[in-house]
């Protein structure tokens, strides 16, 4: 890898992913990219005794449909990096256990998708590792009694709050194969905080982090927003992509409301279903990523797309003690198979 | 970098670590490393107002401290890598905020400041930054409360219990320097699960972690024990660190106990100070490395080390629902300055 500009980090083998899975929850399979998922439990609990087995079960799973998809042996796998929502990232952990790989857990709220792939990605460029695997999951099950409420309180909900993704998505990284997708850069994000404390309202907190990595990163390279095919921030939602698409013109004037979606607004129904602002949570941009996006890149349908996603960096404590939500983004550019016109 | 076995990596430019510091609270500061801490605070709360807000401070001061020692401005650090134990991660996220450097947090419980070290050294050594900064911290009220009791319960505690340590450790890593102790390979764990569940015993669900790692390690590169100056793990403290020699005897015939130490060992007096099991914590092996393990391979006293930092990966809903405690341990090679005979 090599620095280009102050941020950005070039790799210098194209790592590529030749390999991905998404699974998710009841909810998610009833929306609009139910077509897209490798498997969709109908059961919360997925077969468990608990919320938080079934977060782990729903990592196992993916990173075991990964493994299959390969027709690779964990023991093959060089490294993992993972990370999840969960107190102590209990998800993982537990989650991965028994892979038995060596595992460098990761934590970056919602952004974490992006941020252990543009990790992999930089161990598969350097040499240190032959394979590795970024994988993440959320719950809304586990992620609302931790973070909110218990599930049976049943509060009334503002219409900026997002829905927690039940799923989990993962990849696997190797090197260059010109078949696959390939990660040709990335940007780490810094912690921005915008004072906002509303933790209804976390697009409005993340968005400022995913103006200022996605200006950064075009800035380093010089390039402009129409020459990717497409900005997916995830999670925004529907208040935060607004969000961001003004600040992006207010305190960069680059408009980018032409290339942006975000996977927070595309897993859910919001007419059909009750999700408010959209889908949140490690698990969203990671099982949209792994499945719908990779799959378009695969085609060819996408040429190159800026993987953005975003986390709310707050805990049930900071809230509670009335902190600010600082945020993150990290980024990650991915571009089709290079045998493909 | 480059494999060496299954599970090592090499460093193939030997990145340096040109700068440490290490702060601690009050009851470290009356300990036998009194004298190696860069900063002993006095009061618990650091001046602030809650003691998840003080462990920030702990962290932002390390790195303060560092910076200062490097005569380095925060806008020159490529990277920081951080992580420590509260929920959510929120010591770093705070703690490093102001400083606007490029974060990847990560999460290994105890064993971060090896696993942020390791990640650190992998960066530099692939190119991707020029300097990089590995810090985490702990704080035992904040850790108390969150996986304990609270504060004011004052409970008798087992004799296999640790007290965790109010305590940051930081290192800023560059490139090669001849006058500055160097990174030579990295060793990231796999969990492993004995199946313990014993919050007040995590030396012993730990302890099967670390023989584990530094049996890889020893088996990669073809070492014995003895080629080695000290193997410090941090925090086996006393019921982990006999346990560790037993282990390493009874499951692989390796005799560690002439070279083996132990920073939860270290970093308290038993008899004067009423720490029972000794000290645990992310900030007891990131203090003591970055003060007091640091110095003795500066000025040549340890030629080289292997530090090995582990972490218990529970968290209090894990321990609640009756789950076991899988550990985990990350290994780093540390040698004295190439200048140095």
């Amino acid at each position: 890898m090599h620095r280009l500009g102050k941020y950005t980090l070039i790799t210098d083998s194209a790592p590529s992913i030749v390999a991905s899975a998404g699974v998710v929850g009841k909810t998610e399979g009833e929306g609009p990219l139910a077509k897209e998922f490798d498997r969709i439990f109908t059961d919360d609990l997925m077969g468990k005794d608990s919320f938080e087995q079934a977060e782990s079960e729903l990592q196992r799973e993916a990173v075991e449909r990964l493994l299959s998809k390969a027709s690779m042996p964990a023991e093959s796998v060089d490294m993992v990096f993972a990370g999840d929502l969960l107190n102590q990232c209990t998800a993982s952990t537990f989650g991965l256990k028994d892979f038995g790989i060596p595992l460098a857990c990761m934590f970056g709220a919602c952004s974490t998708m992006a941020l252990t792939l543009a990790t992999a990605a930089a161990f598969i460029d350097s040499g240190a590792c032959s394979s590795a695997i970024a994988v993440t999951s959320s719950h809304f099950c586990t992620a609302e009694r931790q973070f909110r409420q218990p599930l049976e309180y049943g509060g009334q909900r503002p219409q900026s709050a997002q829905r927690t993704v039940t799923g989990a998505g993962a990849a696997l990284i190797t090197a260059h194969r010109s078949d696959c997708p390939s990660l040709r850069a990335v940007t780490y994000g810094a912690v921005t905080d915008f004072e906002i404390k509303d933790a209804n309202n976390m697009g409005a907190a993340m968005a400022p982090a995913a103006a200022a990595t996605i200006h950064r990163f075009l800035e380093d390279t010089g390039t402009k927003p129409d020459e990717y095919s497409k900005i997916v921030t995830g999670d925004l939602g529907f208040v935060g992509s607004q969000l961001l698409c003004e600040l992006m013109m207010r305190d960069y004037g680059i408009d980018i409301s032409g290339v942006h979606e975000d996977c927070g607004k595309l897993i859910f129904d919001r007419e059909a279903q009750d999700v408010h602002s959209g889908g949140s949570g490690c698990g969203c941009s990671a099982s949209v990523l792994n499945t719908h996006y990779l799959r378009l890149l695969k085609s060819g349908e996408l040429k190159r797309i800026l993987f953005v996603a975003t986390g709310a960096l707050l805990s049930p404590t900071t809230s509670l003690q009335g902190e600010t939500i600082p945020s993150i983004a990290h980024l990650v550019l991915i571009e089709k198979p290079e045998n493909l016109n």
